[in-house]
């Protein structure tokens, strides 16, 4: 079997479904385009001599039987869906290297101890619906009914007829989780641009690193910027200038793996001639170490608050995402790595410091993820792009490790 | 006459037209709302008894011959045109303050020695046009038919159509400025909060505050806030901060009346996870001494470029506005000044952080300029006002300097 052929041709074919005119892809949760996909690869997997089912929610599963164990399951997979106008990598290429990692396995070794099983999410983005991991926490069933009974999309469609629309609906609850999974392991664009820098074609993942996102509000009086002395000020801008110089430096004085970022600041009025009366912002910060993280944020709190009460401005500080680190399991992360040197690849144990279904499905199943290259760091967007070489690196680590896990007693 | 009773009738007449519904007002240049308050006033002046005449482009006069020297002329006024949705008393407070000023002063003391002229000028907010001080520009001569043949409104409405529309058009632009005038007196709400916050009826302006307007653009790269480790940042955000923290910090200590605003900041893509690659952002610093105010804006200038460097970030700045401070004239703000006191006013000698038509004017007539308190700083806005007491008082000390200015051998 010619990996690099099949690897390419599924790539370049399931990148149609749902292509902008523009050069990028959108592919949201039960839209016509989603459906399609998960369609061309339920024919894929079949194809693969996998049985292709369905849950009731939309995830896809191919599944060959394990000659041996066949109760103990080893599965790989990613998400279907994308962002609006996204890459043709992120989502379905964890799903596409699962299948061809199979299909290699399956035409080399034949059929395998344990069962072998491809996973094709649902929904893992939260770019249609005001949800995110749909699919991954329907598999562990944490999904409820409740969180998306009332939510609509951007044009008003409601989550609840659009699933209908597509023949999915909710699952049943009372349902307990699979008890088969033995292992779940994801590869995944690395969206960032450590691989590329040092010149690595794989990235081991030992923890998907934990998350706070917060808004802050800061008050003070917009006025004229001609007229009012420096003294006479409660200029917002200002405020925010100092707490977010003074926590960078922090954070870079902390060092690796700790992040913060300021990615949105909207002043009001936001006029040349106007002291900014008021500045809404965001600061999100990651760390794999829960102390740190809560440390470091529980820090910059404090001093935002001191800031404000410097510069005179009321402050209104929102953490609307906190999301603990998950650390991946020792053993499948160390057949992963395994399977890295075994493959002879220039490889690095890291973290994520983006979220992944892995950071679903590891609480409840041993997973790791395989990271290969992200040519500038760029994802979410149609300029995503991984050289086809470390695509092909990515599948044959993949094939070795679900071979460890499959094949071998 | 009772100043207090015809000068609120006359403010709150005039407002009338061009407000909103919103409770603003907004008379643009060439508007019918703003051809029908020129028309508004035209008919108060004749019913002060003065003569009214526009000239070629809108500007307003109302004349009073005087009886010694009418060959010399006192001029009062401001403008007529308001921002979009802005107050009551930005500019129009300027016109009827001169007109009910002279009115009082006739009813008074009969015909001055020396002409009384009341202007009421076409434009100088720049709200509708791309061009500020279209009233004043053209009463001293400097505007020119090149700089608004070509522009037109946001609606795409030609200037030169607009303006014929409502019956004007350009000057002939071979004739000389008038050589009559003898001083020129504008009074003025002060847009800023230093009255109030003094408890001062009055201030007696001296200075206007030079001002540089920049635009800068730092560029870095946009990466995952997630997956990119701090060493790896291009962020523009951090960079803006390092510069607004550090110069508004050197503002303060050198002190008033340096000002420095950073008003306007966009951040691109402006979204909580990614780091931000790219920012613009605006930079607008004032100050009565020319020397300081370069200075101060060349070092800020020299820093940021510093910060840019040490940050990996590409830097454009552009100075877009370089206005010199326009020193009042002596002998004219002696005069308003005596005036304030011969009124026992609480007052203070300031400098106008923000442009008015004095501005124009005072390079080629001896002029001065009166502020009144504005509630909160608070001006461009529907929220204007100033209490009507204050506006009583600034009408009185204008009377009294244009009584002593026009009466007095």
């Amino acid at each position: 079997m010619d990996l690099n052929k099949v690897l390419a041709d599924n790539i370049k074919n399931l990148s149609q479904i749902g292509s902008d005119p523009t050069g990028g892809m959108t592919r949201l949760l039960y839209t016509d385009s989603w459906l399609e996909a998960q369609k061309y690869v339920a024919n894929q997997l079949t194809d693969a001599g996998l049985t292709a089912t369905f849950d009731e929610v939309g995830n896809l599963f191919g599944r060959i039987e394990g000659t041996k164990y066949p109760e103990e399951t080893i599965l790989s997979g990613s998400h279907i869906d994308t962002v609006v106008n996204g890459g043709t990598l992120d989502g379905q290429f964890g799903v596409i290297a699962a299948y061809v990692a199979i299909q290699y396995l399956l035409a080399t070794y034949g059929q395998p101890l344990r069962s072998l099983e491809v996973i094709s999410m649902a929904e893992e983005e939260g770019s249609r619906f005001p949800t995110v991991f749909w699919g991954s926490k329907n598999f562990v069933r944490e999904a409820k009914r409740s969180d998306v009974e009332d939510i609509a999309d951007f044009e008003g469609k409601k989550f609840v007829d659009e699933m209908r629309r597509q023949g999915f609906d909710f699952r049943d609850e009372s349902v307990p989780k699979r008890d088969d999974i033995r292992a779940f392991v994801e590869i995944h664009i690395e969206q960032g641009n450590v691989l590329e820098n040092e010149a690595l074609q794989i990235g081991v993942v030992n923890n998907i690193a934990g998350q706070r996102r917060y808004t802050i509000v800061l008050k003070g009086e917009a006025n004229h910027a001609g007229t009012t002395p420096m003294g006479y000020r409660k200029d917002a801008v200002y405020g925010f200038s100092k707490i977010c110089s003074e926590i960078i430096d922090r954070a870079v004085q902390v060092g690796d793996p700790l992040v913060v970022t300021f990615g949105k600041v909207e002043p009001k009025p936001n006029t040349v001639n106007v002291v900014p009366g008021e500045v809404l912002f965001t600061m999100d910060c990651r760390h794999t170490d829960q102390e740190v993280l809560k440390n470091f944020t529980e820090e910059a709190e404090a001093f935002m608050k001191e800031v404000a009460k410097d510069h005179q401005l009321d402050i209104a500080i929102d953490l609307w995402m906190d999301e603990a680190p998950v650390p991946m399991n020792d053993d499948i992360v160390a057949t992963v790595e395994k399977a890295a040197k075994a493959e002879k690849m220039k490889y690095k144990m890291m973290h994520s410091g983006a979220g992944h279904d892995s950071q679903i499905i590891a609480p409840h199943y041993p997973s790791a993820m395989i990271f290969v290259p992200s040519t500038k760091g760029i994802s979410h967007n149609p300029a995503e792009e991984t050289k086809h070489e470390d695509l092909v690196a990515g599948v044959k680590v993949l094939a070795k490790a679900l071979y460890e896990l499959a094949y071998k007693e």
